[in-house]
């Protein structure tokens, strides 16, 4: 079936909102926090430790798994959630993000067709389209599928953002139109750059679509935050009510929570399983760095209280060991730790919604993660 | 308190035993296979995932504890065990093998003291003796302390053998003289390389001194088959029938076979792990390279009837997706089933102890497991 967004509760002084998402894999609460499995996979976790940390739905991308293994292999082991032995909601991208990004010399050549790139596996000429994307998408049966959209770059002059955004309106119609998955659900993306008139212009146009959900797009990529913040703003109010909205790419703490507060359900991000394979976590004080010398001997959890298994079982000290001495066990700990972090300060952030508390929430959690020394 | 070894029942027809290791944290069934956790960890895999497998003792490297994080740490810890949160039995090492194998440019200078050599981590130099590597496994607080022995390489003349091997009774002496933890039981190592006279002397003087139990070394360093079998043979009916006795290193399904025959009662070995960084693994019809391009959409468990946690969820295509896409969660899948397949194997061993027809079971696995065109 398609997913359907069921709103429960507006927020008085914010855009903040709680709400239900139902998927073909059970009922989810929003906001939340979509783990990464790029490659089929979360980093270093199993499907069942993915599960435990009240992740609701994950993501994967579809660039990376058209390169390897191929849509038709996943396809053949009957779609991705058997193919990696996952029964949770999946939603996978579009590929527009990472041909900008991974392309081979980060050369690409945008055409009114399509984009042009090198494989960053092999170096092999392609072309990613519209059509493709979504043929792609719809073969490895993802519960949720994205337009292909360009990923404006920042800073770009308005020209170039509007001539953008309007090929990106013609890309979604294109995938629209060809798309064939009776149980996935397709979502549109807005881009428009840093521009007020083309947010408001290409969220319209894409909710004239009728979409599924909606994606703010063109976030995170070297902006600085107010941008960020404002790019949400000029985008949200011509959203629907009755869809869910998606901010992709965003992870930081704090980004969510100001996420969230513009009226944001969905998140995702590869930073928390990223910063852990170089020894980073997430902790209520700010993020610490375990190789620090000063937690040689600290015999005490990452952060106490945290329910999470890393916390439960293992000390900073141990930790620290596995991270110095280049062990995934302690990526995998760290990895626990940092999603599991996000998915709680979610589950935090629906709890300040119900009970009307958010501002003094956010105030509370930036004073305390901002007051860190070693964070700073 | 120490180790104790209750023998119940020898084969007729081999020299076979069937017994108990009654320890620290629990009775398990020998003949037994150890996995190996050289830094504090399994490589890949979580304290729990490792008792699953049915390991029983696990072991760890003294000399990659001593250098890192040290045995200072470990012993501010509360022992190896609160360190690395692993409730069940650890044998450590003495140190003696990874001196030879590991020190920089594998230079290091044997003394009657000790053995000088440099750091593989930083070059700095160092020292150990048999003292030392009694001290650190009491700091440790393993269950089972191994004697410092000089591991001889392979091929060695007679006189090197024979001194090496007096050098090494007159260390196990001293080690033992300054051991000193109340809960820790210290094995002796039989040496004395290719030469029955040699590996004789070496087993009555070495039981002489009264160890908790006994283990044969020096193999696995480049001798044939036969050779290995030899060294065991030549020893084996010197250990007094009451204390286990350990092949260390040996992880061959077939030698643990031809060990089990020959009345071995404990095995370790990196194989398993070590093979599934590779994209190696273990199958009744041989080993395996998942890399093979014929399973890539081999849409079936590594092995069919294998209870693994890998093979009751993951296919072989799926998990040689995530070995060519270097995914950690692939090396996982694979220790898992490759450490599996060695203690379901000691399993077997046992069984067919039990039903007295170790030799066909023995004859059946060759037959099946060097059938296959892959392994050969």
């Amino acid at each position: 079936m398609k997913i359907k967004y069921e709103l429960l509760k507006n927020d008085i002084k914010t855009k903040a909102r709680y709400g239900l998402l139902h998927t073909n894999y059970g009922t989810f609460e929003t906001p939340m926090f979509m783990p990464v499995g790029t490659q089929a996979t979360v980093k270093t976790l199993s499907p069942e430790e993915i599960k435990e940390l009240g992740s609701g739905v994950i993501l994967s991308n579809t660039y990376h798994l058209w390169l390897r293994p191929g849509e038709n292999i996943i396809s053949k082991a009957g779609g991705l959630h058997k193919f990696m032995n996952y029964d949770g909601p999946i939603l996978t991208d579009s590929g527009g993000f990472q041909v900008f990004s991974l392309a081979k010399n980060k050369k690409k050549d945008i055409k009114e067709e399509g984009v042009y790139f090198k494989s960053h596996i092999d170096g092999s000429k392609l072309l990613l389209t519209p059509e493709l994307s979504i043929k792609i998408q719809n073969k490895l049966d993802s519960d949720i599928a994205m337009s292909f959209d360009e990923c404006i770059p920042y800073p770009a002059s308005y020209e170039y953002a509007k001539e953008s955004t309007e090929r990106t309106l013609r890309w979604a119609k294109r995938g629209k139109d060809v798309f064939n998955n009776e149980r996935q659900s397709l979502f549109g993306i807005v881009q428009g750059g840093e521009y007020e008139d083309l947010r408001k212009y290409s969220a319209k146009e894409t909710v004239k679509m009728d979409f599924d959900g909606y994606s703010i797009g063109g976030t995170s990529v070297g902006e600085d935050k107010d941008t960020m913040y404002k790019m949400i703003d000029y985008a949200i109010e011509y959203l629907p009510k009755d869809k869910p909205r998606y901010l992709m790419g965003v992870g930081d703490p704090i980004d969510i929570i100001e996420g969230v507060i513009r009226g944001i359900d969905m998140f995702d991000c590869v930073l928390p399983t990223r910063i852990a394979r170089h020894g980073n976590a997430f902790t209520t004080h700010g993020k610490i760095n375990i190789k620090n010398a000063k937690y040689k001997e600290d015999f005490s959890p990452i952060e106490n209280n945290c329910d999470c298994y890393a916390c439960k079982n293992y000390t900073k000290a141990y930790i620290r060991h596995l991270i110095v001495a280049n062990e995934s066990f302690g990526q995998r700990l760290l990895s626990i730790h940092n999603i599991r972090f996000l998915t709680k300060l979610t589950e935090d952030l629906r709890q300040s919604i119900k009970d009307g508390n958010i501002l003094k929430y956010k105030d509370e959690f930036i004073k305390k993660y901002c007051g860190n020394n070693e964070n700073n």
